[in-house]
Protein backbone atom coordinates (compact mmCIF):
# COMPACT_ATOMS: atom_id res chain seq x y z
CA UNK A 1 0.00 0.00 0.00
CA UNK A 2 0.99 3.32 -1.12
CA UNK A 3 0.40 6.73 0.61
CA UNK A 4 -3.10 7.37 1.57
CA UNK A 5 -5.27 9.92 -0.48
CA UNK A 6 -9.52 10.49 0.37
CA UNK A 7 -11.37 9.03 -2.34
CA UNK A 8 -10.30 6.11 -4.42
CA UNK A 9 -12.50 4.20 -6.97
CA UNK A 10 -12.77 1.55 -9.26
CA UNK A 11 -14.82 -0.70 -11.75
CA UNK A 12 -15.39 -4.19 -12.76
CA UNK A 13 -15.00 -5.51 -16.22
CA UNK A 14 -16.65 -9.44 -16.03
CA UNK A 15 -15.78 -10.52 -19.15
CA UNK A 16 -17.60 -13.87 -20.29
CA UNK A 17 -20.52 -15.39 -22.35
CA UNK A 18 -21.46 -17.41 -19.78
CA UNK A 19 -22.58 -15.29 -17.43
CA UNK A 20 -24.97 -12.95 -19.84
CA UNK A 21 -26.03 -16.79 -21.25
CA UNK A 22 -27.83 -17.19 -17.65
CA UNK A 23 -25.34 -20.38 -17.59
CA UNK A 24 -23.91 -19.02 -14.62
CA UNK A 25 -24.04 -16.99 -11.38
CA UNK A 26 -21.09 -14.19 -11.13
CA UNK A 27 -19.63 -14.51 -7.83
CA UNK A 28 -16.98 -12.15 -8.48
CA UNK A 29 -18.30 -8.51 -8.19
CA UNK A 30 -19.64 -8.89 -4.77
CA UNK A 31 -16.68 -10.59 -3.71
CA UNK A 32 -14.27 -7.87 -4.84
CA UNK A 33 -16.54 -5.07 -3.98
CA UNK A 34 -16.83 -6.40 -0.43
CA UNK A 35 -12.47 -6.83 -0.70
CA UNK A 36 -12.12 -3.35 -2.19
CA UNK A 37 -14.68 -1.54 0.48
CA UNK A 38 -13.14 -2.98 3.16
CA UNK A 39 -9.73 -3.72 2.95
CA UNK A 40 -8.30 -1.08 0.47
CA UNK A 41 -11.30 1.94 1.18
CA UNK A 42 -11.65 1.57 -2.35
CA UNK A 43 -15.40 2.34 -3.68
CA UNK A 44 -16.91 0.43 -6.89
CA UNK A 45 -18.50 2.95 -8.52
CA UNK A 46 -19.43 0.76 -11.56
CA UNK A 47 -19.48 -3.08 -12.65
CA UNK A 48 -20.15 -4.37 -16.30
CA UNK A 49 -20.64 -7.57 -17.75
CA UNK A 50 -19.75 -8.09 -21.49
CA UNK A 51 -18.84 -10.39 -23.93
CA UNK A 52 -15.86 -12.47 -25.28
CA UNK A 53 -15.69 -10.10 -27.79
CA UNK A 54 -12.19 -8.11 -28.99
CA UNK A 55 -14.09 -4.79 -30.07
CA UNK A 56 -16.26 -4.33 -26.88
CA UNK A 57 -13.16 -5.53 -24.47
CA UNK A 58 -11.30 -2.64 -26.36
CA UNK A 59 -14.20 0.04 -25.73
CA UNK A 60 -15.02 -0.82 -22.60
CA UNK A 61 -11.34 -0.95 -20.85
CA UNK A 62 -10.71 2.26 -22.81
CA UNK A 63 -14.23 3.87 -21.21
CA UNK A 64 -13.63 2.55 -17.89
CA UNK A 65 -9.98 2.91 -17.25
CA UNK A 66 -9.56 6.66 -18.24
CA UNK A 67 -13.14 7.21 -16.03
CA UNK A 68 -11.96 5.07 -12.35
CA UNK A 69 -8.71 4.83 -10.53
CA UNK A 70 -8.44 1.13 -10.96
CA UNK A 71 -10.20 -1.71 -13.55
CA UNK A 72 -10.59 -4.93 -12.36
CA UNK A 73 -11.42 -7.47 -15.11
CA UNK A 74 -12.13 -10.92 -14.50
CA UNK A 75 -12.33 -13.90 -17.32
CA UNK A 76 -10.59 -14.65 -20.58
CA UNK A 77 -6.86 -15.07 -19.69
CA UNK A 78 -7.07 -19.00 -19.56
CA UNK A 79 -5.59 -21.23 -22.45
CA UNK A 80 -8.47 -21.47 -24.70
CA UNK A 81 -9.81 -20.03 -27.94
CA UNK A 82 -12.07 -17.70 -25.77
CA UNK A 83 -9.87 -16.16 -23.83
CA UNK A 84 -8.84 -12.72 -25.79
CA UNK A 85 -8.32 -10.13 -22.38
CA UNK A 86 -5.23 -9.89 -22.73
CA UNK A 87 -4.39 -9.72 -26.23
CA UNK A 88 -7.51 -6.66 -26.34
CA UNK A 89 -6.06 -4.94 -23.34
CA UNK A 90 -2.72 -4.86 -25.05
CA UNK A 91 -4.66 -3.81 -28.17
CA UNK A 92 -6.61 -0.95 -26.41
CA UNK A 93 -3.67 0.57 -25.16
CA UNK A 94 -1.78 -0.07 -28.47
CA UNK A 95 1.15 -2.10 -26.53
CA UNK A 96 2.83 -5.54 -28.01
CA UNK A 97 0.89 -8.29 -27.38
CA UNK A 98 4.45 -10.82 -26.30
CA UNK A 99 5.33 -13.47 -24.15
CA UNK A 100 6.26 -12.17 -20.23
CA UNK A 101 9.33 -13.75 -19.38
CA UNK A 102 8.56 -14.55 -15.87
CA UNK A 103 5.52 -15.92 -16.76
CA UNK A 104 6.70 -18.09 -18.71
CA UNK A 105 8.85 -19.49 -16.64
CA UNK A 106 6.58 -19.77 -13.81
CA UNK A 107 4.10 -21.74 -15.98
CA UNK A 108 6.56 -24.28 -17.87
CA UNK A 109 7.76 -24.64 -14.46
CA UNK A 110 4.07 -25.73 -13.44
CA UNK A 111 3.30 -28.01 -16.48
CA UNK A 112 6.86 -29.28 -17.02
CA UNK A 113 8.44 -29.06 -20.70
CA UNK A 114 6.83 -31.90 -22.14
CA UNK A 115 3.44 -31.06 -20.80
CA UNK A 116 4.10 -26.86 -21.73
CA UNK A 117 1.84 -26.89 -24.35
CA UNK A 118 0.71 -23.98 -26.36
CA UNK A 119 -2.38 -23.47 -25.18
CA UNK A 120 -0.48 -23.08 -21.66
CA UNK A 121 1.72 -21.28 -23.80
CA UNK A 122 -0.73 -18.58 -24.44
CA UNK A 123 -1.27 -17.87 -20.37
CA UNK A 124 2.29 -16.25 -20.61
CA UNK A 125 1.03 -13.63 -22.83
CA UNK A 126 0.62 -10.50 -22.02
CA UNK A 127 0.33 -6.57 -23.07
CA UNK A 128 4.31 -5.54 -22.63
CA UNK A 129 5.34 -3.86 -19.20
CA UNK A 130 2.61 -5.88 -17.25
CA UNK A 131 3.62 -6.45 -14.38
CA UNK A 132 2.68 -9.93 -12.50
CA UNK A 133 -0.13 -10.84 -9.79
CA UNK A 134 0.79 -14.29 -8.27
CA UNK A 135 -1.38 -17.30 -8.53
CA UNK A 136 -0.72 -19.88 -5.51
CA UNK A 137 -3.38 -22.03 -6.65
CA UNK A 138 -3.06 -23.02 -10.15
CA UNK A 139 0.50 -20.94 -11.16
CA UNK A 140 -1.27 -19.05 -14.79
CA UNK A 141 -0.65 -15.50 -12.86
CA UNK A 142 -2.70 -11.93 -13.52
CA UNK A 143 -1.17 -8.96 -14.63
CA UNK A 144 -1.37 -5.21 -14.29
CA UNK A 145 -0.78 -2.80 -16.88
CA UNK A 146 -1.57 0.72 -16.58
CA UNK A 147 -4.17 1.23 -13.79
CA UNK A 148 -6.38 -2.56 -14.79
CA UNK A 149 -5.86 -5.59 -13.36
CA UNK A 150 -6.49 -8.72 -14.83
CA UNK A 151 -7.23 -11.21 -12.69
CA UNK A 152 -9.08 -14.89 -13.39
CA UNK A 153 -13.21 -16.22 -13.94
CA UNK A 154 -12.85 -18.97 -11.44
CA UNK A 155 -14.11 -17.42 -8.36
CA UNK A 156 -11.84 -19.64 -6.06
CA UNK A 157 -8.48 -19.15 -7.92
CA UNK A 158 -9.66 -15.04 -8.16
CA UNK A 159 -9.77 -15.68 -4.84
CA UNK A 160 -6.72 -16.88 -3.99
CA UNK A 161 -4.74 -14.16 -5.78
CA UNK A 162 -6.55 -11.31 -4.51
CA UNK A 163 -4.34 -10.69 -1.38
CA UNK A 164 -1.51 -10.05 -4.28
CA UNK A 165 -2.86 -7.03 -6.12
CA UNK A 166 -2.31 -4.97 -2.90
CA UNK A 167 1.00 -4.16 -3.52
CA UNK A 168 -0.01 -2.51 -6.77
CA UNK A 169 -3.14 -0.27 -5.21
CA UNK A 170 -3.00 3.34 -3.40
CA UNK A 171 -5.41 3.24 -0.12
CA UNK A 172 -8.78 5.26 -0.04
CA UNK A 173 -10.27 6.65 2.85
CA UNK A 174 -12.70 3.16 4.38
CA UNK A 175 -15.93 3.77 4.19
CA UNK A 176 -17.74 2.68 7.39
CA UNK A 177 -21.32 1.11 7.26
CA UNK A 178 -24.15 0.64 9.50
CA UNK A 179 -27.17 -1.11 9.31
CA UNK A 180 -30.56 -0.60 11.14
CA UNK A 181 -32.86 -3.60 10.87
CA UNK A 182 -36.72 -2.51 11.57
CA UNK A 183 -39.75 -4.17 11.90
CA UNK A 184 -41.73 -1.44 9.33
CA UNK A 185 -42.30 -1.10 5.73
CA UNK A 186 -40.40 1.29 3.80
CA UNK A 187 -43.03 3.80 3.02
CA UNK A 188 -43.61 4.19 6.75
CA UNK A 189 -40.20 6.13 7.13
CA UNK A 190 -39.20 7.11 3.65
CA UNK A 191 -40.47 10.82 3.74
CA UNK A 192 -38.65 11.30 6.99
CA UNK A 193 -35.49 9.50 6.13
CA UNK A 194 -35.36 11.41 2.65
CA UNK A 195 -35.01 14.37 5.04
CA UNK A 196 -32.10 13.14 7.01
CA UNK A 197 -30.47 12.12 3.61
CA UNK A 198 -31.07 15.68 2.14
CA UNK A 199 -29.32 17.09 5.72
CA UNK A 200 -26.43 15.01 5.14
CA UNK A 201 -26.30 14.51 1.81
CA UNK A 202 -22.09 15.47 1.18
CA UNK A 203 -21.14 13.31 3.29
CA UNK A 204 -23.47 10.25 4.37
CA UNK A 205 -25.06 7.62 2.47
CA UNK A 206 -28.66 6.29 3.64
CA UNK A 207 -30.02 3.10 1.74
CA UNK A 208 -33.15 1.37 2.49
CA UNK A 209 -33.78 -2.39 1.47
CA UNK A 210 -36.99 -4.08 2.00
CA UNK A 211 -36.57 -7.78 3.39
CA UNK A 212 -38.55 -11.05 4.44
CA UNK A 213 -37.18 -12.63 7.40
CA UNK A 214 -39.32 -15.62 9.59
CA UNK A 215 -42.02 -14.35 7.99
CA UNK A 216 -41.62 -11.07 8.99
CA UNK A 217 -41.51 -8.17 6.51
CA UNK A 218 -38.83 -5.66 7.17
CA UNK A 219 -36.64 -2.76 6.24
CA UNK A 220 -32.74 -2.69 6.07
CA UNK A 221 -31.38 0.97 7.08
CA UNK A 222 -28.09 0.96 5.27
CA UNK A 223 -25.78 4.27 6.64
CA UNK A 224 -22.48 4.71 4.78
CA UNK A 225 -19.79 7.45 5.25
CA UNK A 226 -15.97 8.25 5.42
CA UNK A 227 -16.94 10.05 8.73
CA UNK A 228 -17.35 8.02 12.03
CA UNK A 229 -19.10 11.37 13.57
CA UNK A 230 -21.31 11.91 10.79
CA UNK A 231 -22.36 8.23 10.81
CA UNK A 232 -23.38 8.64 14.44
CA UNK A 233 -25.27 11.77 14.41
CA UNK A 234 -27.73 10.50 11.35
CA UNK A 235 -27.77 7.31 13.17
CA UNK A 236 -28.72 9.46 16.20
CA UNK A 237 -31.46 11.18 14.36
CA UNK A 238 -32.67 7.43 12.85
CA UNK A 239 -32.81 6.30 16.60
CA UNK A 240 -35.13 9.26 17.02
CA UNK A 241 -37.18 8.77 14.19
CA UNK A 242 -37.82 4.70 15.30
CA UNK A 243 -38.60 5.77 18.52
CA UNK A 244 -41.24 8.08 17.54
CA UNK A 245 -42.81 6.02 15.63
CA UNK A 246 -42.99 2.74 17.62
CA UNK A 247 -40.79 0.73 15.22
CA UNK A 248 -39.18 -1.91 16.66
CA UNK A 249 -35.76 -3.08 15.58
CA UNK A 250 -34.24 -6.32 14.87
CA UNK A 251 -31.32 -7.81 16.56
CA UNK A 252 -29.26 -10.47 14.82
CA UNK B 1 -45.90 -12.04 -29.08
CA UNK B 2 -45.56 -10.00 -31.85
CA UNK B 3 -43.77 -11.09 -35.45
CA UNK B 4 -40.37 -12.64 -35.43
CA UNK B 5 -37.62 -11.29 -36.36
CA UNK B 6 -34.05 -13.32 -36.19
CA UNK B 7 -31.98 -11.62 -33.67
CA UNK B 8 -33.10 -9.84 -30.79
CA UNK B 9 -30.62 -8.21 -28.01
CA UNK B 10 -31.05 -6.73 -24.50
CA UNK B 11 -29.27 -5.15 -22.21
CA UNK B 12 -29.42 -5.38 -18.07
CA UNK B 13 -29.14 -2.25 -16.14
CA UNK B 14 -28.72 -3.12 -12.45
CA UNK B 15 -29.69 0.33 -9.98
CA UNK B 16 -28.50 0.02 -6.87
CA UNK B 17 -25.86 0.94 -4.31
CA UNK B 18 -26.22 -2.28 -2.41
CA UNK B 19 -24.58 -4.41 -5.17
CA UNK B 20 -21.91 -2.61 -5.52
CA UNK B 21 -20.86 -1.91 -2.07
CA UNK B 22 -20.92 -5.65 -2.00
CA UNK B 23 -23.63 -5.73 0.69
CA UNK B 24 -25.94 -7.52 -1.76
CA UNK B 25 -25.67 -10.62 -4.27
CA UNK B 26 -27.19 -9.60 -7.46
CA UNK B 27 -29.59 -12.61 -8.62
CA UNK B 28 -31.76 -11.02 -10.87
CA UNK B 29 -29.17 -10.62 -13.84
CA UNK B 30 -28.87 -14.40 -13.87
CA UNK B 31 -32.38 -14.76 -13.96
CA UNK B 32 -33.40 -12.19 -16.54
CA UNK B 33 -30.95 -13.68 -18.68
CA UNK B 34 -32.37 -16.89 -18.79
CA UNK B 35 -35.50 -16.17 -18.99
CA UNK B 36 -34.53 -13.81 -22.10
CA UNK B 37 -32.67 -16.42 -23.74
CA UNK B 38 -35.25 -18.97 -22.94
CA UNK B 39 -38.28 -18.11 -22.66
CA UNK B 40 -38.14 -15.08 -25.50
CA UNK B 41 -35.06 -16.10 -27.66
CA UNK B 42 -33.82 -12.07 -26.63
CA UNK B 43 -29.93 -12.58 -25.95
CA UNK B 44 -28.72 -10.28 -23.64
CA UNK B 45 -25.39 -8.27 -24.93
CA UNK B 46 -24.18 -6.76 -22.23
CA UNK B 47 -24.97 -6.15 -18.01
CA UNK B 48 -24.31 -3.07 -16.04
CA UNK B 49 -24.49 -2.47 -12.56
CA UNK B 50 -24.78 2.18 -11.35
CA UNK B 51 -25.10 3.41 -8.53
CA UNK B 52 -28.33 5.32 -7.35
CA UNK B 53 -26.78 8.76 -9.06
CA UNK B 54 -29.77 10.73 -11.94
CA UNK B 55 -26.74 11.70 -13.97
CA UNK B 56 -25.33 8.42 -13.88
CA UNK B 57 -28.58 6.84 -14.84
CA UNK B 58 -29.40 8.97 -17.20
CA UNK B 59 -26.44 8.39 -19.58
CA UNK B 60 -26.39 4.67 -19.20
CA UNK B 61 -30.35 4.66 -20.33
CA UNK B 62 -29.68 6.72 -23.13
CA UNK B 63 -27.02 4.96 -24.46
CA UNK B 64 -28.02 1.57 -23.64
CA UNK B 65 -31.11 2.31 -25.18
CA UNK B 66 -30.21 3.42 -28.75
CA UNK B 67 -27.74 0.46 -28.57
CA UNK B 68 -29.76 -2.55 -27.57
CA UNK B 69 -33.21 -3.35 -29.01
CA UNK B 70 -34.67 -3.74 -25.25
CA UNK B 71 -33.16 -2.19 -21.95
CA UNK B 72 -34.35 -3.99 -18.59
CA UNK B 73 -33.64 -1.87 -15.78
CA UNK B 74 -34.10 -3.57 -12.45
CA UNK B 75 -34.32 -1.65 -8.75
CA UNK B 76 -35.32 2.05 -7.53
CA UNK B 77 -39.00 1.99 -8.13
CA UNK B 78 -40.00 1.93 -4.75
CA UNK B 79 -41.41 5.13 -1.91
CA UNK B 80 -37.59 5.86 -0.85
CA UNK B 81 -35.77 8.83 -1.32
CA UNK B 82 -32.62 6.56 -2.82
CA UNK B 83 -35.64 5.40 -5.65
CA UNK B 84 -35.03 7.68 -8.85
CA UNK B 85 -35.25 5.31 -11.46
CA UNK B 86 -38.55 6.55 -13.18
CA UNK B 87 -38.15 10.13 -12.49
CA UNK B 88 -34.61 9.39 -14.28
CA UNK B 89 -35.85 7.56 -16.96
CA UNK B 90 -38.28 10.16 -17.60
CA UNK B 91 -35.11 13.20 -18.04
CA UNK B 92 -32.99 10.58 -19.86
CA UNK B 93 -36.19 10.86 -22.31
CA UNK B 94 -37.41 14.33 -21.91
CA UNK B 95 -40.66 13.07 -20.93
CA UNK B 96 -42.51 14.50 -18.39
CA UNK B 97 -42.73 12.42 -14.59
CA UNK B 98 -46.07 12.49 -13.58
CA UNK B 99 -48.83 10.19 -11.63
CA UNK B 100 -50.00 7.00 -13.70
CA UNK B 101 -53.45 7.25 -13.67
CA UNK B 102 -53.97 3.39 -13.37
CA UNK B 103 -50.81 2.71 -10.92
CA UNK B 104 -52.01 5.11 -8.89
CA UNK B 105 -55.39 3.22 -8.43
CA UNK B 106 -54.24 0.61 -8.71
CA UNK B 107 -51.90 1.26 -5.49
CA UNK B 108 -54.73 3.39 -3.79
CA UNK B 109 -57.17 0.36 -4.00
CA UNK B 110 -54.16 -2.01 -2.21
CA UNK B 111 -53.30 -0.03 0.19
CA UNK B 112 -56.63 1.90 1.16
CA UNK B 113 -57.15 5.41 1.22
CA UNK B 114 -55.90 6.30 4.92
CA UNK B 115 -52.58 4.35 4.20
CA UNK B 116 -51.90 5.73 1.23
CA UNK B 117 -49.07 7.86 1.88
CA UNK B 118 -46.68 9.88 -0.07
CA UNK B 119 -43.87 7.24 -0.43
CA UNK B 120 -46.45 5.02 -2.14
CA UNK B 121 -48.15 7.59 -4.01
CA UNK B 122 -44.56 8.10 -5.27
CA UNK B 123 -44.87 4.52 -6.69
CA UNK B 124 -47.56 5.53 -8.84
CA UNK B 125 -45.24 8.33 -10.64
CA UNK B 126 -43.44 7.56 -13.98
CA UNK B 127 -42.88 8.59 -17.53
CA UNK B 128 -46.32 10.37 -19.54
CA UNK B 129 -46.96 7.24 -21.86
CA UNK B 130 -45.70 4.88 -19.96
CA UNK B 131 -47.64 1.28 -20.40
CA UNK B 132 -47.36 -0.67 -16.84
CA UNK B 133 -46.14 -4.00 -16.07
CA UNK B 134 -48.64 -5.83 -13.38
CA UNK B 135 -47.16 -6.67 -9.96
CA UNK B 136 -49.30 -9.68 -8.49
CA UNK B 137 -47.62 -10.13 -5.82
CA UNK B 138 -46.95 -6.37 -4.06
CA UNK B 139 -49.07 -4.46 -6.20
CA UNK B 140 -46.89 -1.24 -6.76
CA UNK B 141 -46.41 -2.03 -11.28
CA UNK B 142 -43.11 -1.66 -13.55
CA UNK B 143 -43.34 0.12 -16.30
CA UNK B 144 -42.08 0.11 -20.12
CA UNK B 145 -41.52 3.64 -21.88
CA UNK B 146 -40.00 3.11 -24.91
CA UNK B 147 -37.68 0.47 -24.86
CA UNK B 148 -37.29 0.50 -21.67
CA UNK B 149 -38.27 -2.07 -19.00
CA UNK B 150 -38.26 -1.08 -15.19
CA UNK B 151 -38.39 -3.71 -12.91
CA UNK B 152 -38.27 -3.24 -8.85
CA UNK B 153 -34.81 -4.79 -7.64
CA UNK B 154 -36.31 -7.85 -5.24
CA UNK B 155 -36.06 -10.79 -6.77
CA UNK B 156 -39.19 -12.33 -5.51
CA UNK B 157 -41.26 -9.50 -7.24
CA UNK B 158 -39.07 -9.36 -10.23
CA UNK B 159 -39.78 -13.14 -10.72
CA UNK B 160 -43.44 -12.50 -10.24
CA UNK B 161 -44.01 -9.84 -12.39
CA UNK B 162 -41.98 -10.96 -15.25
CA UNK B 163 -44.15 -12.95 -17.15
CA UNK B 164 -46.10 -9.84 -17.68
CA UNK B 165 -43.09 -8.54 -20.11
CA UNK B 166 -43.96 -10.50 -22.63
CA UNK B 167 -46.91 -8.91 -24.05
CA UNK B 168 -44.43 -5.79 -24.98
CA UNK B 169 -41.84 -8.03 -25.97
CA UNK B 170 -40.79 -9.42 -30.12
CA UNK B 171 -39.59 -12.41 -30.08
CA UNK B 172 -36.41 -13.41 -31.03
CA UNK B 173 -34.81 -17.10 -32.56
CA UNK B 174 -34.36 -19.06 -29.85
CA UNK B 175 -30.44 -20.34 -28.95
CA UNK B 176 -30.15 -23.64 -28.06
CA UNK B 177 -27.34 -24.78 -25.97
CA UNK B 178 -25.33 -27.91 -25.30
CA UNK B 179 -22.53 -28.79 -22.61
CA UNK B 180 -20.37 -31.54 -22.39
CA UNK B 181 -18.51 -31.95 -19.24
CA UNK B 182 -14.99 -33.63 -19.80
CA UNK B 183 -12.92 -35.28 -17.54
CA UNK B 184 -9.35 -33.32 -18.83
CA UNK B 185 -8.04 -29.60 -18.61
CA UNK B 186 -8.65 -26.61 -21.03
CA UNK B 187 -5.45 -26.73 -22.30
CA UNK B 188 -5.65 -30.35 -23.68
CA UNK B 189 -8.52 -29.69 -26.29
CA UNK B 190 -8.02 -25.87 -26.70
CA UNK B 191 -5.90 -25.68 -29.87
CA UNK B 192 -8.52 -28.12 -31.48
CA UNK B 193 -11.64 -26.14 -30.10
CA UNK B 194 -9.60 -23.12 -31.56
CA UNK B 195 -10.12 -24.60 -35.18
CA UNK B 196 -13.73 -26.05 -34.48
CA UNK B 197 -14.58 -22.28 -33.55
CA UNK B 198 -13.09 -21.06 -36.15
CA UNK B 199 -14.69 -23.24 -38.62
CA UNK B 200 -17.77 -21.98 -37.63
CA UNK B 201 -17.21 -18.88 -36.24
CA UNK B 202 -20.54 -17.08 -37.48
CA UNK B 203 -23.22 -19.87 -36.77
CA UNK B 204 -21.99 -21.69 -33.68
CA UNK B 205 -19.83 -20.14 -30.06
CA UNK B 206 -18.35 -22.55 -28.27
CA UNK B 207 -17.51 -21.65 -24.60
CA UNK B 208 -14.56 -23.64 -22.21
CA UNK B 209 -15.40 -23.40 -18.58
CA UNK B 210 -13.23 -25.21 -16.13
CA UNK B 211 -14.61 -26.63 -12.88
CA UNK B 212 -13.99 -28.97 -10.27
CA UNK B 213 -16.50 -31.40 -8.65
CA UNK B 214 -16.37 -34.14 -6.60
CA UNK B 215 -12.24 -33.58 -6.11
CA UNK B 216 -11.63 -34.15 -10.30
CA UNK B 217 -11.02 -31.15 -12.56
CA UNK B 218 -12.89 -30.82 -15.71
CA UNK B 219 -14.22 -28.90 -18.24
CA UNK B 220 -17.36 -27.73 -19.36
CA UNK B 221 -17.38 -27.48 -23.42
CA UNK B 222 -21.13 -25.19 -23.94
CA UNK B 223 -22.12 -24.30 -27.60
CA UNK B 224 -25.20 -22.43 -28.40
CA UNK B 225 -26.62 -21.34 -31.88
CA UNK B 226 -29.82 -20.78 -33.72
CA UNK B 227 -29.64 -23.84 -35.82
CA UNK B 228 -29.82 -27.41 -34.37
CA UNK B 229 -27.54 -28.49 -37.74
CA UNK B 230 -24.88 -26.65 -37.17
CA UNK B 231 -25.17 -27.79 -33.35
CA UNK B 232 -25.39 -31.13 -33.89
CA UNK B 233 -22.77 -30.92 -36.64
CA UNK B 234 -20.06 -29.56 -34.11
CA UNK B 235 -21.07 -31.43 -31.61
CA UNK B 236 -19.84 -34.63 -33.95
CA UNK B 237 -16.64 -32.46 -34.23
CA UNK B 238 -16.29 -32.62 -30.45
CA UNK B 239 -16.86 -36.15 -30.02
CA UNK B 240 -14.51 -36.82 -32.40
CA UNK B 241 -11.86 -35.16 -30.89
CA UNK B 242 -12.84 -36.33 -27.53
CA UNK B 243 -12.72 -40.09 -28.81
CA UNK B 244 -9.05 -39.10 -30.52
CA UNK B 245 -7.59 -38.18 -27.13
CA UNK B 246 -9.29 -40.51 -24.73
CA UNK B 247 -11.38 -37.78 -23.26
CA UNK B 248 -13.82 -39.19 -20.59
CA UNK B 249 -17.04 -37.66 -20.35
CA UNK B 250 -19.05 -36.70 -17.66
CA UNK B 251 -23.25 -37.97 -17.54
CA UNK B 252 -25.12 -35.92 -14.81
Amino acid sequence: MKKKIKKVNAAILIIGNEILSGRTQDKNIIFLSNWLNLKCGISVNEARIIPDIEKTIVTNILHLSKKFHYVFTTGGIGPTHDDITAKSISKAFNIKYEYHKEAYTILEKYYGKIKFNDGRKKMAKMPRGAKLIYNPSSAAPGFIIKNVLSLPGVPSILNSMIENCKRYLIKGSKTNSETLNLYTVESNISKELGLIQKKYKNFVDIGSYPFFRLGKIGVAVVTRSNSNLKLKNVRKEIINLIKLKKIKILKI
